[in-house]
């Protein structure tokens, strides 16, 4: 029986878990909130997410002791959101991922040192290449739970590594593959975020689905250009973790980065936008962290400008657009 | 004052027909049914179509002449039904588009022969390669009347006629690009018409969004094995004219294509779809304009085929897409 942690308590977390234990691996589930681990020990569900995904607690051990929970484990799986990995790992000494596989299930870049999270690994945790993996694709969590077909990728350059991982997810509706690319399927993961806001910021200003699809067609150049720039490589883009994770975010109604972009569009300042919705969407963090770097790569992206511009320039979406859409073809 | 014969009485012809006229050109509008042209004498307004759009008779002459209106442009947009384009064209001399520049709004094959509507030009009417351009891009008709921003692709060898017609379409809320690929983009607009039926018949059996990107993502790589094998050339396939455009039809809740495919997901049968909808969707005769000309290219169609033999040979679509699901990654 395999032995994988799993870190945090979200909707993505509880999928997973869901779908690692119903494959009999044991899985050590550390939530940070001690009530939760008491509710899911009592009542088999974890309260906040996916209420009606119910566990077999022969086979998921849930605990608040994220110390115990690695140690205890062959696999430590993070799904926290990226604005709170270096608060949710602080109790983690240095040490506790040694010869562990270790796979972000994170689309996000870490704030402040605006990395990736597995460059985070690699450089706090001394966590080697080779031990690192990502979990990409276009899956809503809430599809897993219904048990709806999706299909994962898991990114590594260790091909064997994460060819066994996919075993341990594969299943009678979920399908995963194996893809030789960590770096930029993370890159790509974090954009789409980015994309999906600047669809929102669209709809708000009652630009139509003539535009966004213009919008999106020219957001795959972008994407290609910055990751051609920052990790070369010659990818398949439309692939299914590109291409499709980009898709299931940008076209969802329920996206909180679409939600929070098209509050921006409709005329909310970001504070009024992030107070509305308590909470804040990941594009916002991840706009800054793709300026950050371009900064460096000079690479056209038009529409990431436009975004962070609005957002942290406070230049009217407006005026943002009305040079954006001259950019778009 | 350029003169331009649009032939059509459709959403997307009335689009087409304010865009050019609103630019002064003189647009010679054909319809065959005299009182919708009586109508639109009358009352500025297509009776049937984007009705809320008035129209300028001084730029506007409607007619249901279609020798005299071809006799007097010097260009002709054809904008009918593709399984209409043979009818609709009876009447007309075949030296009829002799030294005019004739335009295909139409994207879907002829029927029975098999052929684009280019190609169809070029055989009965003896229309020159270097005379021939496709109107491409995603472009709901609806979204061009409310005046919402939109971007048109302009396919032709002959790219000076490409941008003297982009020239005639550009407005405040029209964009449009010439691009040199007349047959991959009319190709592209055929296929995208197949893969928004595969979304309806996925939508209609519950699969969820998750699986539509994936399945959109796949597309995408059956159309660029298609293209390649049909007419070779190195194409940005993420462009508005090909991406953008599958992406306006398969994501649209307003696609016909995904309605039809929707209903057979839901199990009805190809005929009391048809009779519930009161139309045919272009995806249905498209899906078997591309399986026969794959007979000979034999290329790797997983999508295509799966709808071909839900539509043509009553193969459940269970049954198929247990089959296709497997072959999507």
């Amino acid at each position: 029986m395999e032995k994988i942690a799993v870190l945090g308590g979200g909707s993505w977390a509880t999928a997973l878990v869901k779908v690692l234990s119903e494959n009999k691996s044991q899985v050590n589930w550390w939530m940070r909130n001690d009530a939760d681990v008491q509710h899911l020990i009592n009542f088999k569900h974890n309260p906040r997410y996916l209420s009606q995904v119910q566990f077999d607690l022969n086979y998921v051990k849930p605990s608040s002791d994220i110390e115990a929970v690695v140690a205890s484990s062959e696999w430590v799986i993070l799904a926290v959101p990226a604005a709170f990995v270096q608060l949710a790992l602080a109790n983690l000494p240095t040490d506790a991922l040694k010869g562990k596989a270790v796979v972000s299930a994170i689309k996000g870049m870490v704030p402040v040192e605006n990395t990736l999270v597995t460059d985070f690994l690699k450089h706090h945790y001394s966590v080697p290449e080779e031990q690192l993996l990502v979990i990409a694709g276009p899956c809503h969590a809430e599809e897993v739970a219904l048990e709806k077909q999706s299909y994962l990728t898991i990114g590594s350059h260790n091909m064997p590594a994460a060819e066994h991982f996919c075993e341990l997810l594969r299943n009678r509706y979920v399908k995963a593959n194996p893809l030789d690319d960590l770096d930029g399927i993370e890159y790509c993961a974090v954009m789409k975020n980015i994309i999906a806001l600047a669809c929102g910021i669209a709809h708000g200003q009652n630009y139509g689905d003539n535009f966004q699809a213009v919008l999106v067609s020219n957001a795959m150049f972008e994407i290609e250009r910055f990751l051609d720039a920052m990790v070369p490589l010659h990818r398949a883009l439309n692939g299914s973790a590109y291409l499709g994770d980009l898709l299931v975010t940008a076209y969802s109604q329920f996206s909180r980065n679409r939600t929070f972009g098209n509050m921006i569009g409709r005329g909310y300042t970001v504070k009024s936008a992030q107070v509305e919705m308590n909470m804040v969407a990941e594009g916002y963090y991840a706009v800054q962290s793709i300026h950050e770097l371009n900064k460096k790569l000079q690479v056209a992206m038009p529409i990431t400008s436009a975004v962070y511009n609005i957002l942290y320039e406070r230049i009217s979406p407006a005026v943002e657009f009305a040079i954006l859409k001259e950019k778009l073809k």
